[in-house]
């Protein structure tokens, strides 16, 4: 599938609804962080969606559209939420998800982006040239990246409870 | 993280409207079935979830409660929603989700099982002898699996996309 702008910002925009609907309900033994940095659970998750609003998607886009003399883009922490979402509940969590997303969005949407802005360039750290055309779709792909860790992490809870069935999901492997 | 019925109800009763949340709102090039039979879309899962919902969890569990002296399982035809879709809208399939789904867990509710009835057994047609318990995980593990290849399969579509990030996205690998 090619990259399209419209189609790409349908999902950016079914994102929180999404992680909402998955987790608002549940108890903490589904969600709650174990605050272990290395092994993210829901609760986490959601945190690192806010922090990449914040700090990468949008802030990189911006360093793209400028095309200034450095067009380096600012490094991302992807650490950067624990701790910054120390004490908050999840539903606060969630909150503040929608809200950043669609202000975002409607950034997103007010450059009014045509296809020679999409071939602009930043430099990434790691990696060098990139266009914004690949960092929106990287945002997309990011978001269902941590949709279906969200589902495996969840899932890992019941790997003894499912007994024999554990060979047949492969979620569990 | 023990089997418990309410914290697997909480999974099962958020399924059809993460589901929906995700989906609703996308265009077909995100969701479109291509009619294969291995490599399922979203529009087929979703069809896959009705028809488990069907055919699998609620008639096993009156298998197993049945205790009669067949306790063997109905077999699960995990093509069965092929034919059985053909014509629908996501939309009418996502509703008709929702209220199967409703129903089952009114069903598994009105049960009222306690831990004896959790320990019955029947008979899978690969490994022998599941216990109801096991059975009711494997339902929420089957539910979040699903989550997960939908947005395995949405992510995909942007593996060109996304250039050079793609060797960062364990999603794409």
């Amino acid at each position: 599938m090619k990259f399209d702008l419209e189609r790409s910002i349908e999902v950016l925009s079914a994102t929180p609804a999404t992680v909402r609907a998955l987790l608002e309900s549940l108890s903490d033994d589904w969600i709650a962080s174990n605050g272990d940095r290395e092994s993210w659970e829901p609760y986490d998750i959601v945190g690192h969606y806010i922090h990449a609003e914040e700090t990468d998607w949008i802030p990189r886009a911006k360093v793209i559209l400028a095309q200034a003399d450095d067009r380096r883009f600012p490094p991302f922490d992807r650490y950067g939420h624990f701790g910054r979402s120390d004490g908050r509940s999840l539903l606060s969590l969630l909150g503040e998800f929608d809200q950043i997303r669609s202000e975002n969005i409607q950034t997103l949407r007010s450059w009014e982006l045509v296809d020679e802005e999409l071939e602009l360039t930043g430099i990434h750290p790691e990696f060098g040239e990139v266009t914004l055309r690949e960092l929106i779709a990287t945002w997309v792909v990011h978001d269902l990246t941590h949709i279906r860790q969200i589902a495996t992490v969840m899932a890992r809870r019941y790997e003894e409870a499912v007994g024999p069935w554990k060979e047949y999901l492969s979620i569990l492997k």
